[in-house]
């Protein structure tokens, strides 16, 4: 069982520490990340300039290797698959912060297990709500991830699905299987002036508090683990049948 | 009728250019767009740093007011939503170069339009095939848009659902409603080395000419305008009740 462990925090962010030791029980880690935070980066891959692969004694990962990437999660799992592989699975997180709703098509760390499922690799994105922790902790976190990628492990998953995990910030009440919430963050938009008096603009996320029962967001908000499976075939086939009749003739 | 326009290969890009004037003959268009070209970025958001927006007369694009964002395509939306809004639509293109499959979560073209979604406005992303073309010709690109966005402008679209349309580079044949094929590109890694005999790594998408008859690959292959109608609710609803099952007690 061979594992490739990324994120989108960067090699030197504890939580990818967190999750390469919690998979070390279960197999053969090798982590491939950032070097630097790619936060919102989605599922970009680098393709205007060359990449550099480097071991990473420093990232204090010893003795699993780590190496990385100046590029973003999808580049990590790309160049990871191609000069380490083969993998049975591809784990990106633990990610400081929920990935919940329609904001996953931005993040990083969804966009590490995308990649994994688009190379044919079974895919798990871990993710932690640290905003409502006092003090990092990634015990629960780390259990989350265990006892999911256990599950895969043992299961397999659809071809085309990855699991997307958030945990709470609290000692989890169990795992909830929830939808995906509408939206987490409502897009604001800050402006401000330079010292030259010309404007910029500052994008911020607010989360959105309010949570529907049966979502993601819901879970988290309720002390559960959200597992979200996420299918990769985003046709929607509802729509299929009007659009034929309307514009295949047109 | 308010349209905005964007698209990734930047705002002096011809292709946004042949689709703000065709819009402009369904609605008030105003164009959006980064500065540079953003490839790939697929549905980043930027959120680290400020960003700019300026007014861009030397676009061409007169008398359709024009600007400028140092961001991605996603950032163009919010922030031209933000500025010049509301919208009625986002329109998204036209890309020099097709979308097709898995590969349109890396896209920025459909990034913008997955943005406009996330924003509650119908969107539509229209890409043509220009590496099949001797000469660049948007002509049958812009007539393919049009089509398709007086469809929506007339029935509107569900919720979280957009249209991705991918023309061919010939003249069409007409329209196909298809689905994603699995991939379009294969990745590669070409491995060089620099003049300090340092390796480094370069991702290159090697595109998959093989084509499953009823996918938007095969459409566009067969001289058909693919049109696919994306559902952002990713989640996989088949393999619910067997997580639940066994992981809801876990």
């Amino acid at each position: 069982m061979r594992i490739l462990v990324t994120n989108d925090d960067g090699i030197f962010s504890p939580g990818i520490k967190a999750l390469a030791r919690a998979m070390a029980e279960l197999g053969e880690v090798i982590v491939v990340a950032p070097d630097i935070e790619q936060s919102a980066v989605g599922h970009g891959i680098t393709i205007r300039r060359p990449l550099r692969f480097k071991h990473t004694a420093s990232a204090g990962l010893e003795p699993i290797p780590a190496y990385r990437v100046d590029g973003t999660p999808a580049d990590c799992v790309v160049l990871g698959a191609h000069l380490k592989g083969p993998f049975d699975l591809v784990v990106s997180g633990i990610n400081l912060g929920v990935n919940l709703g329609l904001d996953i098509t931005s993040s990083g760390t969804v966009a590490g297990a995308m990649e994994g499922v688009s190379l044919g690799i079974p895919s798990v994105a871990v993710s932690l709500d640290t905003v409502h922790m006092e003090e990092l902790d990634f015990t629960y976190a780390a259990q989350a991830a265990q006892t999911v990628v256990r599950w895969v492990i043992e299961h397999g998953l659809p071809e085309k699905v990855l699991l997307n995990v958030n945990v709470p910030a609290e000692r989890p009440r169990g795992f909830r299987v929830v939808g995906l919430v509408d939206r987490y963050y409502q897009d604001q938009v800050v402006e401000r002036e330079d010292p030259a008096g010309v404007p910029y603009y500052w994008i911020a996320g607010e989360p959105i508090e309010e949570s529907k029962a049966g979502t993601d967001l819901w879970a988290v908000r309720n002390g559960y683990v959200a597992l979200t499976p996420i299918n990769l075939d985003f046709t929607d086939s509802e729509l299929v049948p009007t659009l034929k009749k309307d514009l295949e003739g047109a």
